[in-house]
């Protein structure tokens, strides 16, 4: 069996469209993966997800260390099977919300000291603990655990920062090996850092081409640099990585962050916002996301959007849907979830087949002024 | 077109199955409808409650009637489109839970004045007015607009208030019959009343038969008597009502108050149990029901019940369940309600293949034993 395999079927500038190959199943790129931070893609059953076109979904570390644990889920025969989902899962390695969710987080060459958000409980997070919980989980693709540097940083603080996750992605590489079973069928991405500094992004990506990974993120975007400065990065970021291997640009983003990071060669993506949104009550549509919360849908007998094949927009109107939001109903979120996820996957579908007949250009450029992007 | 029949195809003691055609669909009975509070059986999509085998549901006049707006639903064209849900709605006549709901409630021989939970709006709720929104939002089977006599209530309160009931009774047969497209169409259901005292019942029943309905509502129970109480009335109220049409229990039940109804020839039941037991972690299995928040079921691998035939516990274990409630996961509520609403359909289906095998009282007795109740 393939442990991981990448190949690419067709290029188109920097976009590339490709299969990634896995036990648990192949993953067309460019990809996007459904968030399911608590072993649940919010408000879907896995056979929902799996019908949109989502070939592999991210499961959060954090969260499932913390409840119901790596270790409960280990003796639930892991992660795939205690949430019924049988394809791939990427993990991340809890260190983005480590710092971001934990209280009081202590960071050290070693690792992070956090107080968990549920109890208050303490937690020591490692490389070498990071690998571990990820085996126990299960995961598919394990990713290094590394420091999501701040923005905005100065070149100091972006270094020093960068350094330390490159020490930390070789010893995630060994704690990684070091569990031989699940490094026999599972793989392991580094993440390049390196905040805006073109510099550092190569030594960063120097250094994970060094130790050697199956893919390679790009971490330390998407954190409120805004879309124009993470374009400047993705200008040359791509490019300092492996060619034949994946590219994975980790927590973007809107449809039209996916749309300009594929036209400058990014093969995987993840993001809260589909399904966020559908809890919200913003729905996205190929003319811009719209809030369903809006009293000027109250009447309105159209589908979400009138060119969406997902099974919401076959049978509901605006008009239900705004009164299940307004009304505060679960069928409200999950409509309003299937929908969005139904449509990024409808994106990436789009974005393949463009890649695939080289006319990416002009699908970026039709989706962007139908959607109001820039 | 068939515009309401019901035909009972076996009886076994008081009991009887049948069905009930209508022009949106058959009705097979003793029948469990799912509640569809606000255009929605909550967490469900309309295709996932038609899959567990509900042929009907019950939407709530009051509501609906403060939310979207029964005029709205008319415009967008009637409560059946506005929830996808194509088979019969039973919708009740709003009395009930304008009195339990509404604030500020005044009840005069006219209707009831009351504030609406939303915004405190005054509203005037009549027989006429009940038919009249139940003519706009398209039910199947409109309900006698009525009030629900407290319990406890000493003889007299109990006789004034079955006595206006009766009143408003025929103002509803004649403000349903001025609707003469739904008329034509739909089916009226009168309320016997008259508390916990047979011979006011039997008045009550006598009114009704004058006044004459295509079925026959026995209300004023479960609302606090306990099942003890309610079944001394079961003892007697069905055979006053007439033998040839549906006899429908408002608002029960448990599972075993539903099994000792049946047993004494209810036809019809509703209850927001299943649903909102499902929201709140309560699991319904053929041994009880069980409460998933619990500790012990953590690392519990079998389903909700084992002899069960329902999607959710073909592939999902009570220690996932587990996790999602004490997560307070939108996917546990969806999970949840759906087992439970499987549950209660399954209990029908068995209620009614018992009756037609002449086994009825076997398969009571083997219910209770099994379920714990008395």
């Amino acid at each position: 069996m393939t442990r991981f395999d990448f190949n690419i079927h067709a290029t188109d500038g920097a976009a590339r469209t490709g299969v990634i190959r896995m036990q648990r199943g192949d993953i067309r790129t460019p990809a996007f993966m459904p968030v399911g931070t608590a072993a649940t893609v919010k408000a879907m059953r896995p056979a929902e997800v799996r019908a949109s076109g989502a070939e592999i979904i991210l499961g959060n570390t954090y969260h499932l260390m913390l409840r119901p644990t790596a270790e409960r889920i280990a003796r639930l025969g892991g992660l795939h099977k205690f949430m019924g989902w049988e394809r791939p899962i990427l993990t991340d390695s809890g260190g983005f919300q480590v710092m971001s969710l934990g209280a009081l987080s202590k960071l050290t060459e070693d690792g992070v000291t956090f107080a968990s958000h549920l109890d208050g409980s303490k937690h020591l997070i490692t490389p070498e603990r990071s690998m571990e919980i990820q085996r126990l989980l299960g995961s598919d693709i394990v990713m290094a655990f590394d420091e999501c540097t701040p923005y905005p940083a100065t070149r100091v603080q972006a270094e020093s920062s960068m350094l330390r996750s490159m020490r930390w992605a070789q010893r995630s590489r060994d704690g990684f090996d070091s569990g031989i079973d699940h490094a026999s069928r599972s793989a392991l991405f580094g993440i390049q850092q390196g905040s805006t500094f073109e510099d550092l992004r190569a030594v960063s990506a120097a250094k994970l081409i060094d130790i050697g990974f199956d893919g390679y993120a790009i971490g330390g975007l998407a954190v409120g640099e805004g879309q124009a400065a993470m374009f400047s990065v993705l200008d040359y970021a791509p490019g300092q990585l492996p060619a034949d291997r994946p590219r994975y640009l980790m927590g973007v983003g809107k449809p039209d962050d996916i749309v300009g990071a594929v036209e400058r060669g990014i093969d995987m993506f993840d993001c809260v916002l589909p399904t966020r949104s559908g809890r919200t009550g913003q729905a996205f549509t190929h003319a811009g996301p719209i809030n369903l919360r809006n009293a000027r849908f109250a009447e309105d007998e159209a589908p979400l959007d009138a060119t969406c094949a997902c099974p919401v927009c076959k049978t509901n109107s605006r008009a239900y849907i705004h009164h299940l939001i307004k009304s505060s109903e679960i069928l409200g979120a999950m409509l309003m979830t299937e929908h969005n996820v139904w449509f990024y996957q409808q994106l990436m579908a789009g974005l393949r087949a463009a890649i695939a007949a080289g006319e990416l250009t002009k699908f970026a450029n039709d989706f962007r002024a139908q959607y109001g992007a820039r």
